[in-house]
């Protein structure tokens, strides 16, 4: 089950339905950036597939869909809410970690030459 | 950057490393059940790039290398513990829900033909 919620589109979709409450599709792909056309799709049926959110079907003119997240749902974001708060504390640390580890290459690399 | 974090293999390769120390190569392979020689290499590389694990070549007869957290990928590690334990609490109800799901889905089948 891990490899279903230990996902970067679960995890950003689920952060911006507990920001943003109702949204509707297409605003949730613009609020999630970068995100497909298709792989929100995708990522919100498996959503609801899993019990995580709802979708409402609207039957006016135009007919439009909205989704919102279930109790199930809310409790996965907030169980992700450490791993946002560490990406946040320890951005820094791993921008620093991958210039050294690039730097290392390089040298290993001259060396080599 | 939690695009890096939100990662199936990266979730279990610092579960196997929390829970066993250090680990040679072939015996995390063996522990992180599933995962490719391909997969296990590239995720291990992108831990060592971000500063997440350290990575010891033993010059013996035969060499080998082995792998262990730094404090960084223990602290990431603690941040996912949160998820880890809701997976474990909510696996049934997910199952529940897909159920449910596969239900609905097979009634609605079943109307429109």
């Amino acid at each position: 089950m891990i490899e279903r919620v230990a996902d970067k589109w679960t995890m950003l979709i689920l952060e911006t339905l507990t920001e943003h409450g109702t949204v509707r599709f297409t605003r949730l792909g613009d609020l999630v950036g970068g995100i497909s056309q298709k792989m929100l799709t995708k990522t919100l049926r498996q959503l609801e597939h899993d019990g995580l959110v709802t979708r409402t079907v609207h039957p006016v003119i135009p007919p439009h869909v909205d989704y919102q997240l279930t109790e199930l749902g809310s409790s996965l974001s907030e169980a992700f809410c450490g791993v946002w708060i560490w990406a946040e504390n320890n951005h820094a640390a791993v921008l620093q970690a991958r210039r050294t580890s690039e730097t290392s290459r390089s040298l290993a690399g001259a060396t080599r030459t």
